[in-house]
Order: C-alpha cells, then structure tokens, then sequence
C-alpha cells in the first residue's frame, strides 16, 4: 500500500514549475518515517495521556523545546556515532541547525539557560519526537516518540529511588506485563579498571555495554586481549549474571570491600526495594555500564521478559555535570528515557482500547437534520460519543448504506429518524450488539435504554 | 534570560574539533522557537488532552503523519508565499525533503494513499507541530502547534454542521469565553465576480480576505480600480455587515436569487444552528472568502471577540478536492484548523490550571528514606500526587532547607518522618494553607485528614 523511496527528481521539476502544478505527485513517504492510522495513534494517545496523569503523581512538571536547535548545540554532547545520523542543514538565514536526536541534550542545554530560575530539586519530563537518520534495514525508524524524565539538583539515593519508582508505576499504568528493570552502578566497572587508560576504560565499557544484544562470547572475544589475565577474571566475574539481588550486592561487597560507598548504596537500594515491595521488578545486573560516558552512579536498562530482543525500552542513570557543555554551573541529576514507539510497537495494542463511536444517528429525510444534530448533541451533554450519518449519495441514502457503514464503523447503538420520529419528536434505537431495540421513544427514554443495556 | 540568533560560528568550529571540546557553548535557542516552562507546557497539554476527549465525542479519529516529508509531496500544494517560508533541504540519502509547514497537505497525501481502506465518510483529526520561517518581527512564531479535523467523503450540509458544532464544543470545552464564527459560501463571491478573468477573480478574492486585518479602505483602494463600477459597488454591499444573520441571508438572496442553491445553503445553516441553540455564536459575514483557492462551500473564521488583532484562531471550509494533486480519485471534505498555540498565548492561562504537587514528605533522618517512599506510594495508591523531598545538601539538609522549597514549590500539605514518626510507623502532617496540622497520627489517620481538609 505505501511505496516509499523512490526517486523523485522529476517530480520535484514538475511541482515547482508552475505550468505543470496539474501533473499528479505521486503520493509516498519517507523511508524510515510512518503514517500513524486511527488505531495505533488511539493507543500512542492512550499511553502519553497515561504517562502524563503518572509523572503529575509523582510531582513531575512538563516541559517543551523546540524540535529544531543550533547544530553546535545538539552536537556538543553526542559522541562521534550520534554525529552522523543528525539531521542538519542550512536555514533561511544560513544558520547551522538540526533536528534534536533525543531529548536529553536539549534539556541540558534548557537546564543551563534557566538553572537560575528553577527551583531545585526540579522534576521535570518531556514526550516529544526525535530524529535519526538510521539504517532502516534493523527495523528502525527515523522519527520516533521518546519520553524523559529527570529530577535534577540532587545527587542522593532518595532521587535515584524516585526515578526507579516512577518507572515502575509508569509501566504499572501502562498495563504491561512482565517487565525487568536491570540496575548497576557505575563506580563497579570503573573501579575494577581504575588501573587502565582513559581511552581504554571507554572502550571497555562500551564493550561490556553489548553484552545483552551480542552475547557473552562475542564480548569475551573482544575485550580478551586488552587486558590482564587476572583483571580478565574479575571483569568476567563482575558481569556474571547471580541467583540473586541480594548475592549481586554481595559480590560488589567482594570486589569493592564492605567499606566502599558503592556497596552501601547498592545494600541500601536492596533494602528501599524491598520495603516498597516493588523488589521483584528489579535484577541487580553489574554488567549493565551504560555505554556514555557522562553516567556517574546508577545505570539501568529495562527489558520486556517476553521481548528481550527488542532492546531496552527504558535507559538511563545518574549524571553529576548534566550542563558542563553550556555553563560552569554544575547541575547532578537522575533520570530516564522511554523509548515510546519502541514500547508501543512491541506491546501490540487489542482493538478494545481504541473506543469507537458509541451511537451513530441517520436521518432517513433532510427535513429531520436538524432534529438529528440535536440529539446529537443532547448525547455529548449526557458524555455518549456521537456522530451523525451523511453519505457521499445525499439525500439517496438508504437504510442499506447506513447499516453497511455501521457494519464498518462498529457502533454500539444506532438512532434512525424517520418521518414518525421527528413529527412526535421521538426516536428509534437498536443496540448493534445484541439486536434489542425500542422504536418511538423519547430521547429521556432512549437515554434510558443506552443506561439499562449497558447492565446487560 | 535568553539570548537568540546570535552569529555562531566560531562555536560551531569549537564543538566540531576533538581537541576543543572542553570549550563551553553558548546555550541559545534559534529565533522564532521557544522554551515551553512548566506552567504553559501543563497548560498545552490540558488544552490538547481536553480537545482529544472532545473529538472522540463527536466520533472523529486521530491520526499522525511524518514531521518530514519529500519537497514535492509538501509544495505541490502551497501558493508562492508559502513555499518561501519552507524548511527545505538534502537528507542524509541526498533526497530533497522539508519539514511540513501545515497538517492539511500531509493529510491529502495520507487520504491519496489510503482512500481504498477507509470506511467514509472518514472523520480525523491531527494535533502536531508545523514549521514555518515566517517573519519574527511580526511576533510569529517558527514552530507552532496545529489542530486540524475534517470529515470526508461526504458533501452535505450536516457534515458542514458537525465541524462548526465541533468548534462550538471545543471551544466550550477550552472555557474560552467570547468567541464568534464567521461564516461565509465560497459561492457568493465567486458568482458576483463569474463574468472575471481567472486571475482577476484570485487577486480580488486575495484581497477581500484582508479585510479583516488592513480595514475596509485599504481594500477598497487596492480593488476599485479594477471593476466596473457597477460590480464594485455589488461587491461593496456583499462586504457589508449587516444587523442579524437573518438579514445577512436576506442579502444573499438579493444578490444570487431566491432559488440559487447557495442562498437555500445561508438559510439551511441558519435554522439549523438556531434549532441547535447556538447560533449566538456565528455572524454570517460575507466578507469572509479565505484566500486559499482550493475552498468551494462554506468557509469560515474565528474571532476571539476581546482580541479580534490577533487575527482568526480557528478557520477552515469545504473543498470538493482534497488530493487532486496526487490522485485521480476525488475526495470531497470539510475541515478546520486551530492554531492552538496562538490560542493559548491568547486565553493568559491561570495559575490554577497548573495543579501542584498535593503532599511533599521530608525524612528528617537518612534512616526514614525507604519508610517516606512507602508513604508516598500509599498516597500515590489514593491518587494523590506527593513527592519525596530531597535537598542538595543531603544528611545537612534541615527543616529549614524543607521550607524554603515548600514556599516555592507550593504543595498543599507538607508531611515529615522523624525519629518519633519512624519508630512508631506514623506521620506529621500540616496543611500549608490553612496551617492546621496533626502530629504523629496513622498513615491511614492521615488520609482521612487530608480528606477532611479538602471540605473545609
């Protein structure tokens, strides 16, 4: 149905010269981008409404930037990779700008611009579109909803907790079953390679940050020859997957000693979970590092158990120099990114939370149109959803064109006026579903009967 | 507090270059875009949310469709003007793309893809962003949010009357006081201009359309000296206010004949929003003709009535051809679009609007942390939005510390854990507003506390 990505040059031509403006443009996308139909976009809705009511209950206030920033601006955080899948181009004016590639770096640069205004601790979020030029071949897309969350001006076990909570009551609301949320610290792996080179911390790192979508062996392969014998054990040792939370917090006391504080945050954080009963949703996983560099305390990724190879669907951690890029001022914060679309795609949403019109009215004459948009809108008063019929075929419609769009449309009731209804201000209702129905009826009675078939 | 559009380059060197990238840049935002803070992003979304559940009311669908899309695709559509005001460029693949600069063309080209799937008529509405480089110093903005929702596939008067009733809906539903449709046929100024030239019966209608923002002179300047003196003064009578909307209509009558179907359509429309009670909300103007040639039927603007300058916030019409430029199979429609953001800078939003967080709880002590999570999600559990403070100060942080952010951040009731409250599994409570207060209570003491408080 949707061709995408053909070459359009002569197109282009024929548009822009205006004694063509009557050849047709062929009709097409993007590759990489998507139309979003009624139901899907029904459930995009559903679930950023959901998150929203969840972040308020949490205190969380929302925030907007613009989609479109100076290129120096986006591109001073992102490391090398990021770079090339940045939408940029010249403006009108001849500025340098692109389209933002994730919502964290315009935050940062938002936090600097107005880190005098805010009160602090300030949670904020923000749902909005990101752009990346990806290879579409993985299945990936080039715009999609992404949606974070931060509490920053605090570095404290408090807000870390905050933020895994919120997590856990987004996901909660969202309805979506089986979900596990892998945390570490950061400190566990830099303090084991604390030994090495700048460089040679990043690329391990990095390494060990694959492990969930390579595979153990893979990762052994790489790393092997880059380090000692006896770091090489640890390391393996370290990223080994435990029976338990509480064994995984007692190997971090083994490489680390009782004393260390990334010990104690990682008992302390067992012990917050516990309490909260929220433990279950948690695996304590040191080999989760996070592959950027500006992480500084807890790291975590999120997997569906049902979908662990669709990647993490919730990532993020604690910084302590969010703003470094843009401003002296120091700024330490926690937070987390859902990938929206990610979540939407792998949690296929059922045809029941899409709500389709609960009445549709037909007016079988033009003379009850009037008559039929009242009742129309006696029903929105009463909180029904409801919509009046009108055919391509005007005032040919039949009763049969009426009930094949019914058919299509799905409503739970239809009202049909005829000549009857409107001379005794009546109408006629039937309830699609079960196939009882009341003719000659008040509207008072009609509003009724939707009330008593819903027991039904 | 923010500075904008200041000259770039050198940054833009220091952010690309490895070696310099300690460097700080400058945080600015682009000219014509903006920072959303809380309390107008909350505004935007309670505005958009409200609008969503008003649309489903009225059976309309939501869709969404790529923020960028091929040149072509995008351009075919637009007059001159527009197309100056395009983002356009090179993608990464060398495809010319832009960004799409309104929701109605994307919608065209998504109709000409699907028509063959879509149950008509098809009613959907589109809430998103669109980009324009329009002139700043005017105060317009370069991102703005738009709201569009047509029904298709039908030409009749009731799909015509279900989008005005819409607007009245939403609009009510905005709690925006004092606003007024303005609406017009296409027909009536087309058949008093049918003996003109083509390009003649463009400008003249270009012209008329600006009546409302140059005043009535300007107009007759730019226009009297290319018509017949006998049709100028015909079109000057059509222009005319006129005392009632039943007066209006008279004068379409007079001018197009008794039996001409547009003057049938003015009446129609007429008794159909009077029977419907919400006629005191339409001024049949007949100056209305909205530049864009595309509109066949009923067109139509809204002016907020205290602020008439800052032009129509809602405006649309009926087309009978929606994807000639892609297909060949015609898609009648009608159809409005808000300009949400011009109507939110409009309707100053109220501090009131912006809930705050209910209940902020303070562990005086580290040892409370897990204890005041637990609270927080039992309030959390009651719908209640609280958070847990904490303060960069960590362990330091003092009751003091507490307050400070409580004046700020305004929470109605403020709760603090103790030693006392830790040991014996209770709370302290104050209501911030009325300063009333119970000590050392029952968590579930304290919910019923809150619960009375709210009735005093």
């Amino acid at each position: 149905m949707i061709s995408q990505d053909k070459t359009s040059q002569d197109k282009v031509q024929g548009a822009t010269s205006q004694d063509k403006i009557q050849d047709k443009v062929q009709a097409r996308l993007l590759k990489g981008f998507r139309d979003f139909h009624p139901p899907q976009q029904g459930t995009r809705i559903q679930y950023i409404q959901t998150l929203q009511t969840t972040f308020a209950q949490f205190g969380f206030q929302p925030i907007d930037t613009p989609t479109l920033e100076y290129e120096d601006i986006l591109l001073g955080k992102g490391g090398g990779e990021t770079d090339k899948q940045v939408y940029r181009f010249l403006d009108l004016g001849k500025r340098k700008v692109a389209l933002r590639f994730d919502l964290t770096v315009p935050f940062a640069r938002y936090v600097a611009m107005n880190l005098q205004d805010l009160t602090l601790p300030f949670s904020r979020y923000q749902i909005g579109k990101v752009f990346r030029g990806e290879n579409t071949q993985q299945g990936r897309y080039r715009e999609f909803l992404q949606c974070d969350f931060d509490i920053i001006g605090v570095d404290s076990l408090s807000a870390d907790l905050s933020i895994l909570e919120l997590i856990v009551a987004s996901f909660e609301a969202l309805d979506i079953k089986g979900f596990r949320i892998h945390v570490s610290h950061r400190n566990i792996i830099s303090s084991l390679l604390s030994s090495l080179k700048e460089e040679e911390k990043i690329f391990l790192s990095r390494s060990l940050d694959k492990l969930n979508k390579v595979g153990l062996q893979s990762v052994q392969q790489s790393i092997r020859g880059r380090l000692s014998p006896g770091l090489y054990d640890t390391i393996m040792v370290c990223i080994q997957k435990e029976e338990s939370n509480q064994k995984t917090a007692e190997k971090v006391r083994g490489l680390l000693g009782a004393d260390h504080p990334t010990t104690r945050y990682m008992f302390d954080l067992l012990a917050c979970l516990e309490t909260l009963g929220i433990a279950e949703h948690f695996l304590f996983d040191t080999s989760i590092t996070r592959g950027l560099d500006y992480y500084t305390g807890l790291v975590f990724e999120t997997f569906l158990t049902e979908q662990q190879d669709i990647g993490s669907v919730c990532s993020g951690g604690r910084y302590n120099n969010l703003t470094a890029l843009y401003s002296k001022q120091s700024a330490p914060g926690v937070g987390a990114s859902i990938g929206l679309d990610r979540l939407l795609a792998a949690c296929q949403p059922t045809a029941t939370t899409n709500p389709k019109t609960l009445v549709v009215i037909f007016p079988l004459y033009a003379q009850s149109l009037a008559y039929c948009h009242t009742i129309m809108r006696k029903l929105h008063q009463h909180n029904y959803s409801a919509e009046v019929f009108s055919s391509p075929k005007g005032d040919k419609t039949t009763l049969k064109d009426f009930f094949k769009y019914t058919d299509k449309a799905e409503p739970h009731y239809s009202i049909v006026i005829g000549s009857e209804e409107l001379e005794n201000n009546t109408i006629s209702i039937k309830n699609l579903k079960n196939k009882n129905y009341a003719q000659n009826i008040s509207l008072t009675a009609g509003l009724e009967f939707i009330h008593e078939q819903k027991r039904i």
